[in-house]
């Protein structure tokens, strides 16, 4: 069984779930959205649902420097209300993202936001090294679709491990903060620049 | 006399100039590059002539975060050694450019930097607007022109006047500092978030 990625955008607009897990509740649901979607509100991922829908428009503007001042980051992550973007909560999530993004230079915040041509370069590649392992083709097509899962969790943002607890996705970040906070938190944009690199 | 944007190019490359003060020499010696170079030269705006060619690969990545939060810069300003990136004259230019363009919110750092749509935009609407004075053709010419001008030094960073001091520009500030402290320093990449803007 596999899913597509229009099905897996789907699921995640609708769940605000990471794209592993909704790829997973898809499978599990052999591709039936309604159904992959109550697997995840079971699962008590998709709590954050309703909330995923609302307009963050308000937020704060943050900054990391690393120390002798080779690196730095500047994001804009947004909430609902004013008040929220005060509380300490808040702040720590976006202070733990800008060093995150210091440490892991993501190439985008989300996997739908990864140009195609990054994309068919990485499938290429994949493919490449996957024929060469003689298997049929259905399985080497797992096995580049493996790989480029793979390459969208060490490279984008959302489903990249957080460096300070590996154990969570930033996704996972922002779902227990939205949990805690009660309003919608989205990652707007965010700058990485590192001297002598662009 | 009117000078063409690629002849001012070439004379800012050679001398390190201000556009405005690039076309004015240019203008007094009727389009005659080396004429114009002399004239800059004996006006002592060309001195940093020498140190613009030098690579500037060193430098400081700067941020600025406004009270409150909505508002951020992140800068890259480079210079040739760690050393000169590590005096108070840089931190100071760094932490003056990022306030700056946090107030000014520049479309881009040159004027070669200006998108083609942008200028083609601007210079419809000056055309339209002179037209409407029912002046002859070449005076008409003459006002589009001079409204441009005005619009890049109101909107790019290196033309604009620096807000702490508006009796100089941006690159009058580079320049200064460029004589204290001997070495090129360039202006590389900034971004500039505010909350809901993007």
């Amino acid at each position: 069984m596999s899913v597509n990625a229009q099905e897996v955008k789907n699921l995640r607009d609708r769940s605000g779930c990471g794209m592993m897990e909704c790829k997973q509740a898809l499978v599990e649901a052999n591709g039936d959205q309604e159904k992959a979607f109550e697997i995840l509100r079971k699962k008590g991922a998709a709590k954050a649902q309703k909330k995923a829908s609302r307009d963050a428009k308000e937020g704060s503007i943050v900054s990391y420097i690393h120390p002798g001042s080779k690196l730095g980051v500047l994001l804009e992550l947004n909430c609902e209300t004013d008040f929220v973007a005060n509380t300490d909560d808040f702040k720590d999530l976006g202070s733990d993202i800008c060093m995150h993004i210091a440490a892991t230079s993501p190439i985008s915040i989300r996997v739908e936001d990864v140009s195609s041509s990054v994309i068919e370069k990485e499938k290429e590649i994949y493919t490449d090294q996957a024929q060469k392992s003689g298997k049929p083709e259905n399985i080497i097509e797992k096995m580049v679709e493996g790989r480029l899962n793979k390459f969208y969790q060490e490279n984008v943002l959302l489903e990249q491990n957080f460096v300070k607890d590996p154990s969570k996705t930033i996704t996972d970040l922002i779902t227990e903060k939205v949990s805690v906070l009660g309003e919608n938190i989205v990652i707007n944009i965010f700058s990485r620049f590192q001297v002598g690199e662009k």
